[in-house]
């Protein structure tokens, strides 16, 4: 478990939630995905979209949600994200979603640390995740 | 496991495309959701939009995806859907993402029935799901 | 032309973004909505989630967007709004997308002031935007 | 004015309803933009994936959408959409949503066509629209 922790707040927006009007559930993942790009931006000091150019893709191979309470429109939510492990060419993070203090949705995402074939962008080869980068999260 | 697979296939739209050209994995949960509601269409014979009058809601308290292979913009796809299990007032639902006949993507959701309250439409409270309900997915 | 303008910055989303490695323009019509609805938070001081029930609804009938520029994932956007003419029962916002003090997106939305049938909340009736909320943007 | 007209039938997605119940607004542009890949594919015979490899891209620089009624979850919308005009290098899309035979929402769309620059894909130029592209439509 890594120390650096990412914490942004946010309105929830109108065209996030569906007819229940709460959080339309898949959207959750837009909020981690977004955090997750925030928490690698503030820990590494690299712009997001210098991201790619300096080292490579983190594409998503897994995630999850689970929510404890809904999530209505207008709320304002706190979102903090962690990453939990590095493994060898992969980690994995954690996100919760907190709403008045409470713990409202957890989510846990595993991204893979990779680069693009130069001959062949559709081609992805994982790498092991740099020391550097790992050091920058303790 | 019941026996009742519902199936459909869909091209993958460019705007559930994310910059690496492939699913913006959020989407995912997006096509399990309609999989759902057209699985209960098929399986109960009451169109969507009545299900909330005839039966009640359906809200998603958790959900999974795991990524095999990368699904690409233009690519035909099919989503095969069916109920892993019902338990007291809940129930889990299995998607599977299929490419060219390979499996490309796996998902879960687990879902409460449940009916909300007359004089505050903001509280709801669980039900057990009916027999009649889960003999038609036998 | 009313003279209040709300501003909000935003890091554009890897989310937000299609192959093109740029924001899917239907996806502009969302930053719009979002800020109509921070815009009137600031004008009129009644949070967003208690706006229904204080003033009712406003829905979109009618938007429009022309873009300039690419806007790309990563970039830092300024999102500027107001409220260019009150008419009887509706109003018209402009919307524009500033990068590096660029115009990069100009927006339209035609919104209705409006309140539900209490005993149909299918059914929704136009008002008269009451004076006072259009004093508040003056 | 071409002749060539797409048709498709939908059902809306619970995903694609705000917590008014109805269409979020900003969804009917990835219904649209859906729809004109789907009727450049059927009157050019070419797969929406070959599409940037055989023709080039066709970037959205404008959308226009105008609601008539709300179009809520659940129900059957058909999406109709030709090509009102090709200009020299741009081209601009109606679309017509109808709800049990009824004008719900209408729509239009600009767009370039275009090719990347080979060194520079974020680089893009604008080409005049081929005859036997145009042809096609007739």
């Amino acid at each position: 478990m890594t120390s650096f922790i990412f914490r942004r707040q946010a309105v929830v927006e109108f065209g996030n939630c569906d007819p229940d009007g709460t959080v339309h559930v898949p959207k959750f993942f837009q909020y981690f995905d977004t955090n997750t790009w925030m928490l690698f931006e503030a820990a590494l000091g690299v712009a997001t979209k210098d991201f790619n150019a300096t080292f490579g893709i983190i594409p998503l191979v897994d995630v999850q949600v689970e929510c404890h309470k809904p999530v209505r429109f207008g709320e304002v939510i706190e979102i903090a994200s962690r990453v939990s492990e590095f493994r060898r060419s992969s980690f994995h993070v954690e996100h919760k979603i907190m709403v008045d203090g409470e713990l409202a949705v957890e989510g846990g995402e595993t991204r893979v640390w990779a680069v693009r074939d130069k001959g062949n962008p559709a081609k992805i080869s994982a790498r092991p995740v740099p020391e550097d980068v790992i050091a920058r999260f303790a």
